[in-house]
């Protein structure tokens, strides 16, 4: 879609299918808004998610290189999870994106009432 | 996707969807990198591509705000067709964005080769 090679799987399109699981982007925009969190304050920001979700949300986006996942050796450990550079960049492409499609979108709503 | 109301369509989304039609994104990037054009020149750097597909995506990205549309009054009258504001913060939002799917992308194969 972007500007990929048609024979080639497009990076975009594959990160974009990545990132739109139920879940994704709530927990990528909260990391990115409102910083760093351990698993249970993570877990009350976004209002109705599971455990087991958040869990497996919060692996696939450090496996990814979205999320880092700091834990301190204190007793019993405290785990912290926070934004990497790369999820940072990813949000501003996106809020980037999103500030066009709402300007195109509030246009097209005017053209068409 | 992006940070939208899940009750409401999302610009994003449906923005994403109006340029993944065929043929539209090189249309797009041909006038965002390589400048105006008129259409003769616009229809030999986008190859393969049909002179009533071409009309008609120019028809739709004029009417969405993504294309200008400049006629001189010349005998035969000489039209030229170039990139909105709109289309060059859009390829610069999705320049972003492909930078940072790149870059997971490249990461991802190392992970799984």
């Amino acid at each position: 879609m972007i500007r990929c090679n048609p024979q080639l799987e497009c990076p975009t399109n594959l990160l974009l299918a990545l990132l739109s699981g139920p879940w994704t982007m709530p927990i990528v925009w909260s990391l990115f808004e409102e910083g760093p969190a351990r698993f249970g304050a993570l877990k009350r920001r976004i209002t109705g998610i599971s455990s087991r979700l958040l869990t497996e949300r919060l692996r696939m986006l450090e496996a990814q290189g979205f999320v880092d996942r700091h834990e301190e050796k204190t007793i019993p450990p405290q785990v912290t999870y926070s934004a990497t550079e790369r999820l940072r960049r990813l949000c501003q492409a996106l809020e980037a994106l999103g500030a066009v499609a709402d300007e195109w979108h509030a246009n097209y709503l005017l053209q068409h009432t």
